[in-house]
């Protein structure tokens, strides 16, 4: 099925097809130069289908992982695309997870100002989540995605098929942010997380996300208001991600536990079960002092107070302003073992 | 006087005025964090002048000339911001010529995915050229403008004070621009360049660049077509620019010569009286085997074809495609001395 992002001169498709890898160049110009870009966590397959399909491809494969997306692949990635004298005709493609997806997508909307990319996400979190929105980065300084630009792909090839190479736990760590987008969104999305028949319904759920995300982005594309809507369980997942060096608690797994106490008690039981069905966490297991240290950086508070999404009700939200000391409380009341 | 540009969402202001910089809280939101970017050449007092105005200011200078367009000043430049805890409501402000406008708006553009750019253009080539069309870019590898971005400034301070600081040979070097313009695209302007009386109409000049200029990118913002008028004179330009590390010929006396095998015999004397009045150099006073070996790497050549802008009658162009070989003849004929 094909999936219409609507954005003006912007506006791609997202095309959610088994197997669709396998037909590449049907759906995408790669008839040039094609600078394909991986990680070593992704299965090598993947990548050396597209190439394969490709005129000339150049593929280039960075480590896994988040401590990758920084200004040293940055200027790799654009020194292959130099060397090799590509002109703003030609093409990028990302064959991966977020990191690569972020990365390769900075340096194709920079390149000569900008050549066309492709992605192909190949994980649940960056079907769901990276693939659409054009946000693209690298961090730079002890901040994530400092450096970026909001520059649309082309078109985006979900393979569901993909995910059968996919861990368990990376497959609950990408579906976190469906849960996510159904407590502010969707009743009837969340409504199958509770119905507990999560993997035959798999294809569904993506899809279902895809679409939620896309309105939220053709309403909002720049970030200036509903957008902030997706960072529903943020602001605490982010201060208990800063905790960990080498990504030892994925993202989905701290949005996980950062949802908690953004919703209202008399869902959050519901919520919490629907979480631990998919074996995320719903509790900090070590320390909170330094995500209440974190949390305290966090760029989006404006002096004492910042806006949260909060959910009363499952399908709908509020924003809200809080105070530092109440954030801290509730990230004291996540501490295992110990929440009130 | 107020020139608009409008491209839709993008749309902004240049603000044509004399002394307009001391006013320039009046006209931009400076009540904010401001990083205020100039160059070793450009005297002190502007940026001052700006940062005054601003509520908390960072001021940066840069080395003069077009080897500070790299990624350690971009780099430096981001450092700064992320040091000084700079959000996406905060604003960067360029003071200076294209270097420091072209470096600066790429940082504005990628720091946390684009904040709000100013550029108050200090001299005749940025004034008349890179203050309008959003082109920002740093050099990387042996080519220029390798990695930027198209991203609009959210308003543009034209101050024709400022110009009274700057040596004459800047003048005419920005001239070019203007002549260029004239040359495929308004009789007029060339009628008061013919006529001599340049410097009682420097404002004139100017205001009517910018205003052809503007007719130009408001048609084609992202370059896929009429904007390449634009380059003019420019393929040979290039590579003469390109013979030299330290910009001991300027861009606009690169573009000087590089416009005159571009447009017909029977209008050449005119074009050459116009440039010599300015000034202008007319022939290349080197050998030219380096620009040829310049011009064959020119990344505009679709194998051994390139697209040139040519002039057969003042006011108006054509686009043809021209060979390696006459492109090469082109430029031997330019040859000081030995012109046919």
């Amino acid at each position: 099925m094909i999936i219409d992002v609507k954005l003006g001169e912007n506006s791609y498709e997202i095309v959610v097809e088994r197997n669709c890898i396998d037909k590449a160049s049907e759906l995408i110009n790669l008839d040039r130069k094609v600078l394909v870009v991986t990680d070593s966590g992704v299965p090598e397959e993947y990548s050396k289908k597209v190439a394969s399909q490709c005129k000339s491809p150049y593929i280039v494969c960075i480590q896994q992982g988040e401590k990758s997306k920084n200004f040293d692949n940055y200027k790799l990635l654009l020194e292959t695309m130099l060397k090799n004298e590509f002109t703003r005709t030609d093409a990028v493609v990302a064959v991966g997870g977020g990191v690569v997806g972020d990365l390769s997508g900075f340096v194709a909307s920079t390149y000569m100002r900008g050549v066309d990319f492709y992605n192909i996400p190949t994980t649940v979190l960056s079907q769901v989540d990276s693939s659409v929105g054009g946000k693209t980065a690298i961090d730079f300084g002890s901040y994530k995605n400092t450096v970026g630009s909001f520059y649309q792909p082309k078109k985006v090839l979900v393979d569901l098929e993909t995910l059968k190479t996919l861990p368990e736990r990376q497959i609950s760590n990408g579906l976190t942010e469906s849960v996510k987008i159904s407590m502010t969104s969707d009743k009837e999305l969340f409504d199958i997380f509770e119905n507990g028949k999560i993997e035959e319904n798999l294809d569904k759920i993506i899809i279902r996300s895809i679409e939620l995300k896309r309105d939220v982005v053709e309403e909002d594309e720049k970030e200036t208001g509903l957008r902030k809507v997706l960072n529903f369980g943020h602001t605490i997942g982010h201060a208990i991600e800063s905790c960990f060096e080498n990504s030892e608690m994925y993202h989905g797994e701290c949005v996980s536990v950062g949802m908690i106490p953004m919703c209202d008690e008399k869902i959050r039981e519901r919520l919490k079960n629907v979480l631990k069905s998919l074996s995320l966490p719903t509790e900090v297991l070590f320390d909170t002092d330094k995500v209440c240290e974190n949390v305290k950086h966090d760029k989006k508070f404006d002096g004492n107070q910042i806006t949260v999404i909060k959910v009363n009700e499952i399908g709908s939200f509020v924003m809200e302003k809080i105070s530092k000391e109440e954030m801290i409380d509730m990230i004291n009341n996540l501490k295992g073992g110990e929440e009130k």
